[in-house]
Order: structure tokens, then C-alpha cells, then sequence
């Protein structure tokens, strides 16, 4: 069970209730890395009631791996024994004295070595009650969660979900998956103040830009174009609608001839 | 509809398709003090349909006063006609020159006045498909989760979940909403003091501590105590059990008598 170094939490689920809160954990752990579930005397057993695991199932979305490789516990004494630091998510004060930590300051003390070599557990309590305050009392500490104080009854599984996050968080894979797609770099100036060139030529013409305020309002439109931060795609895109707007409509297509409609592509469809 | 400085992003779902998902986002959103929530043509209309409307009631486990204020509207269009900045949710890249930030940049940047003096609005895409390429156009960036690419199938509700925390995370109220009771406050040094001579007595009389290293025992015992950072309360605790274990087993009991065992009280069956 003890991989050398592998620091990530085992997500610990005590007497849980209903099957689809587990399979939602499962795909919550699924969405942030983690793989380890243990469950302690779930309700409706496990896996012997078939109804219950295809419950679970349904609800992992896919997470089966997860729910596949679940073990299974009669006692939470069982389930941390071979854990080196163990937390008990709480939604309120238990009076236990213990220190409270956020998802996100347990999982960084996780990530600074709370469990030494060995590995860390998450508790968390059946949905109508949460943990008794005995399994509170097997913890070296309390995670719980910024709430609203005045709704703060938290899903199991979403609770499993803000902790599974903030591991991913804390474990410095905490970005985006990907960024704003870039075919083209930044547009070249030239490019640029050709475009200010044309427009401004256009807008002229057709007396958008008039009378003495003529040059504020060229700037003000270049400031505006200034702000797109245009990569060298969008000088053209925006070109191209200013060629189209400044020609007019066009008198005919110079895309593949239509022998349907015929006529003088006016009024077509599209 | 406009509250004058009220930052909270609205929660728009569109086209969602479960009534369960409506339920939890409104339950999510109610834990992390959102309120506001609109919904774009619900596949099962609403909520005219009771069955629809209930399935979601139950889902939101109290958090109706949500539901019961969620506003109603036919295109994303007329959702986000009041608001000054747009988010869509997105779980891949979708090719859309957009800027892209994690909920938690995202949410930094409205309390940092994205949305100036109107409020921003946060797009979240049916359950199966996500956000079409129309609605994302028609959002000033994207915000996506930080999820394992293996498994990137975030459930709606859940969604919601982790943007309204990361909104409470941004609006300063991230931290714990409780901390370590301490009816005590730190033991004085003298409580600790005699704690260690009282347990160094007795651990010498019963042997534990004896021969040559019984002084490095002892400093080591001490150590362990140090690192407990005990309270008053702690010591006192500490110094019963220890006087207890040293006393051995009481021959009587001091408390109240008991008639039924009558006995010298050894073997009573607690």
C-alpha cells in the first residue's frame, strides 16, 4: 500500500450513505489526481449489494478506476493504521482541541512533509452527521472549509472535491490547462499603422472623421485598436472588415458559381 | 436588478439539463454566499414543470431562497444584457482568441474591478456538451479549472462549486470559520515545571527512569511534553492521569456509593 514518496492524500470516506456521493467523490478525486479511496462500513455494504455499486458507478462518470481499487475497512482505526498523519473534515467547531487548518493550508503542510515518509489520510463523516466526535478524536487535525456560516451544510462529495482541488493547488499544478491560443504573435507595428493608415483613409472618405476634431477623434480610434493588443491574425481579420465595409456590397461572388439560385447572389439566404 | 457595489458575480446556467445540477449549483453557490442565478432555457422548462422544480429543490438542500429567485431567460444574449464583464466556463480549449484564467485568477480579477461599476456574469454550458462556440464568443475570457487532463469531466454543479469558493477565497473570507478552542490559554512555565517533577518522581520510583542514562530519559520525557504545547487545561489532564496511573487502582470509590455491587468496587463490569 505504501508507495515510496508518493505523497498524495487517501481519501478516507467513514459509514457514507449513499452510493452516489461516492461515485461523485471518486470522479472528484478522478478530476484532481488522486486515486486512493478507503471506505469504512458504508451503509449499504460494499461491493456485495450490487444496486449500491452500480449506484456509485453511474455517478463516477467514469471514475470506475477509483471505485474498482477502493478498499474497504470495518473500523477507521483500521483504515489509518498504516498512515503517518491523519485529518477529520468537520463543517463546525467539535470543541476538540486540535488545530483547524483550510483545505488549502492542509494540503500545503501535506506538501511540506506533514506525514514524513509516510502518508496522510483525510477523513470525512457520513452525509446527515458527519464524523462522531471519536473519529474526530483519531486525527492529529481538523480540516474545514470557508463557509458561509449561514448555509453551511457542504455535500460529501463537494467537500471531497475542495479537498481534492486544493491538493492539486498545493501541488504546483495549480494553472490552467491551457492559454489563450496564439497562431500568430503580437502584430508587427508596421502592420499595425498600416491598418491605422487604411482605416482612417476610409473613414475619411466616407466623412466619419470630419471638421477640426477630425485628428482627436483618428487618435481616439487608434487607441481604441491600441487596447486589442492585435496579433498579426487579428490586423488582418480586421482589415479584411474594413476592406468589405469601405467596398460595399459586392456585385458578385467570387467563390465557386451556384447554378441553383442562379441570379445575381443578392438576396440569397444566408 | 443592479445593486449599487455589489460584486458578486451572477451564476448564469445555460441550457442545463438536470434538475438535480440546477439544485446542487444553488446549494453551492448558498455556501459560499452567492445569490444570484439565472438560468437559459432549461431543457425541462421551469419552472413550470413540478417535477422539475422539485427534483432541483431537493438537490439545493435549503438553498430554495436561490431557486426561488433564479431569473428566467430564452438567449445567453438577453442573461448577460445588465452586465459589464463575461466569463465562460470551459473545460477545454475551444480555439477562441479569448484571454484564459483559473477561477481563482479569474475571481482576483473581479474584486480587482473587471467588471467596473456593473457586475460580472459567470457562463456555465449544458451537462454533456459544455458552452457552444456561439456563447463563448460572447464572453470577455475564459475560465477554465486546473484538472487532471486525464480525467477533465467536471460535473455542472461542481463547476459552480469551485468558482463560488474561489469567489469567497477572493473576497477575503477564505480562512477557517473557526479555530482550536482554547478554554485555557499556554500552561505558565511553573504548572509545566512541576508537571515534569511530579512524573520524573514517580517514573524514578517505579524504575522507568534509572542507571546511568536516567537523566537523558528524563530530557528526553520532557522534550516530548515541550512539543505538546500544552495548555493549563492540558497539565491538569496530563497530572490527573499520571497521578491516577502512579496511585495504581483505587480500592474504593470516591464518588457516590453504590448500593447494587455493594463490593469493594474491583470487577465492576464498566
Amino acid at each position: 500500500m505504501l508507495l515510496g514518496g508518493d505523497m498524495k492524500p487517501v481519501i478516507i470516506l467513514v459509514r457514507p450513505q449513499m452510493a452516489e456521493n461516492i461515485g461523485m467523490a471518486a470522479r472528484a478525486m478522478a478530476n484532481f489526481g488522486l486515486a486512493d479511496m478507503r471506505l469504512v462500513a458504508p451503509r449499504d455494504g460494499w461491493p456485495q449489494k450490487t444496486r449500491m455499486k452500480k449506484g456509485a458507478r453511474q455517478a463516477a462518470s467514469g471514475a470506475t478506476h477509483i471505485l474498482e481499487s477502493a478498499e474497504l475497512f470495518e473500523t477507521v482505526g483500521e483504515a489509518i493504521a498504516d498512515l503517518t498523519y491523519v485529518y477529520a473534515t468537520t463543517a463546525r467547531e467539535r470543541g476538540q482541541a486540535k488545530p483547524v487548518f483550510t483545505p488549502e493550508e492542509g494540503m500545503a503542510r501535506i506538501m511540506a512533509g506533514a506525514a514524513g515518509d509516510g502518508r496522510c489520510g483525510i477523513l470525512f463523516g457520513p452525509e446527515r452527521t458527519g464524523l462522531d466526535n471519536d473519529d474526530i478524536s483519531l486525527a492529529d487535525a481538523v480540516l474545514t472549509f470557508p463557509i458561509d456560516p449561514k448555509f453551511a451544510s457542504l455535500n460529501l462529495a463537494q467537500a471531497v472535491l475542495l479537498v481534492s482541488y486544493e491538493w492539486m493547488r498545493a501541488s504546483g499544478k495549480g494553472g490552467a490547462p491551457f492559454a489563450l491560443p496564439q497562431n500568430t504573435g503580437p502584430a508587427k507595428r508596421e502592420a499595425v499603422l498600416s491598418l491605422f493608415g487604411f482605416v482612417e483613409e476610409q473613414l475619411t472618405r466616407v466623412g466619419f472623421f470630419n471638421g477640426e476634431r477630425a485628428p482627436i477623434m483618428a487618435r481616439n480610434f487608434r487607441n481604441i485598436l491600441h487596447r486589442l493588443n492585435m496579433t498579426e491574425q487579428d490586423v488582418r481579420t480586421l482589415r479584411g472588415a474594413f476592406e468589405a465595409l469601405a467596398r460595399g456590397e459586392r456585385k458578385e461572388r467570387p467563390t465557386a458559381p451556384q447554378n441553383v439560385t442562379g441570379g445575381a447572389g443578392e438576396g440569397s439566404a444566408e
